[in-house]
């Protein structure tokens, strides 16, 4: 571990505690636990997170004839008055070493509520601004992870699988978490997660397959601190229109 | 058009009805309603539409002791008990042989408002199941299409882009609409729409560019019975494993 005293945080998005999510999210808790490090959860649904970015959460506006969000999200977290829910959010960020996003695929990318998580939490002027993103941004010692589940069965999410390649489904939320300057740790993806008898094996094979799919969830979260970033682009592999240099890598993987 | 009484969907999910996105709805509003169509707009922000599907909206459930979303919107959809803002938001889409989703790109996708709509509208056993999907879906006449505004300026969001390739921040939204059977129009995306002063430009520049961008939307709408929809594949180009078979055209084009 980088630090002595590591602190986690894990983004839980599923209306379910109950819920193969709940699961994997309690897993990661006792796992990290164990390694020594301090914990902290985001319950979005227990905790009635709201996802809607709107002219609601700021009551002291700066441009009061029209709601620019951006201009409003930088004028509160400037003044100090930020939505109480997003200041404990942003706080949470600030304290983990490590930041683990446990969500179901809804709809190929996350589930509204978790998207709200990105608008209103990653406050433009506070969190990133023109001059702070990607390898200038704020958190570059931040490692952060998403593990998702999908429905569909592992074959469909490969390269011309039915159900869309998973990189390039995932690729949008990495994005997001480069421009935040962190490091992105490859995801973990469990396919065919389908509850309430819609799985598309027996019964008794699923149960068995999800038992194991956390007992590798567990020991994967026992190495991670050896684990790689995935490599992305940064200020200097850039021209001055935004376009990725000749002659550098192209980090577009798909 | 294909029908003597046409009828047109917007979906507009922006916070300020007097943003930029506001007057591309407006716009396509009236040149649509020139052209001989009716229309209906979901307005996301001003109706109050919940984007948080949770128990909370079904309190006939099929299953008590562990909410599984799929189980329960099947089971409210067979049994009539759907809530009202999804019975509502079926019905527009039914009526629509057009629908037009007016969204910002946010962290490199739709608002969570709008994903919200994806989630909770798109009701499993009823606008889509494991045999009515892709070219078997629920909803072959219809054409749907995204526009969208960026804040970043058009250059960084080609193939090797700062900002990412746009084709592929929108394929996973993309891929939700070719999960539903439409057919899905290439999308208009107005870049470098910066609010509140944050604009890349001159502010009479920037005006001035915002004025043609709704000009160029308003001729292309009016020209718009003669596009002709992206490729996409269907159930006779995939294995039983869910790939693409050998030779079948690779519609994954990024």
């Amino acid at each position: 571990m980088s630090r002595p005293h590591p602190q986690a945080l894990i983004v839980f998005c599923h209306p379910e505690p109950h819920s193969f999510n709940g699961a994997m999210k309690d897993v990661a808790v006792k796992t990290l636990q164990r390694q020594g490090y301090s914990l902290e959860v985001s319950d979005l649904h227990a905790e009635g997170f709201d996802p809607v970015e709107g002219a609601a959460h700021y009551p002291e506006r700066a441009e009061l004839a029209t709601f620019f969000p951006l201009t409003e999200q930088r004028h509160a977290f400037e003044s100090g008055t930020l939505p109480a829910d997003v200041q404990r959010e942003i706080e949470r960020l600030e304290r983990a070493d490590l930041v683990i996003l446990q969500f179901p695929l809804w709809w190929h990318a996350q589930p509204a509520m978790l998207k709200g998580w990105f608008d209103r939490v990653f406050v433009y002027g506070g969190l990133y601004s023109g001059r702070m993103r990607y390898d200038r941004g704020r958190f570059p010692e931040k490692r952060v992870m998403l593990s998702v589940t999908t429905g569909a069965p592992a074959p469909t999410f490969t390269r011309h699988g039915r159900s869309g390649h998973i990189v390039a489904l995932l690729w949008p939320i990495h994005y997001s978490l480069y421009y935040l300057g962190v490091s992105v740790l490859p995801p973990q993806v469990t396919y065919g997660v389908q509850g309430g008898g819609l799985s598309y094996e027996a019964e008794a094979t699923f149960r068995q397959r999800l038992e194991a799919e956390k007992a590798a969830w567990a020991q994967r979260l026992e190495g991670l601190d050896n684990e790689a970033p995935i490599s992305f682009a940064g200020w200097d592999d850039w021209d001055e229109q935004g376009m990725l240099k000749a002659g550098h890598p192209d980090f577009w993987q798909l």
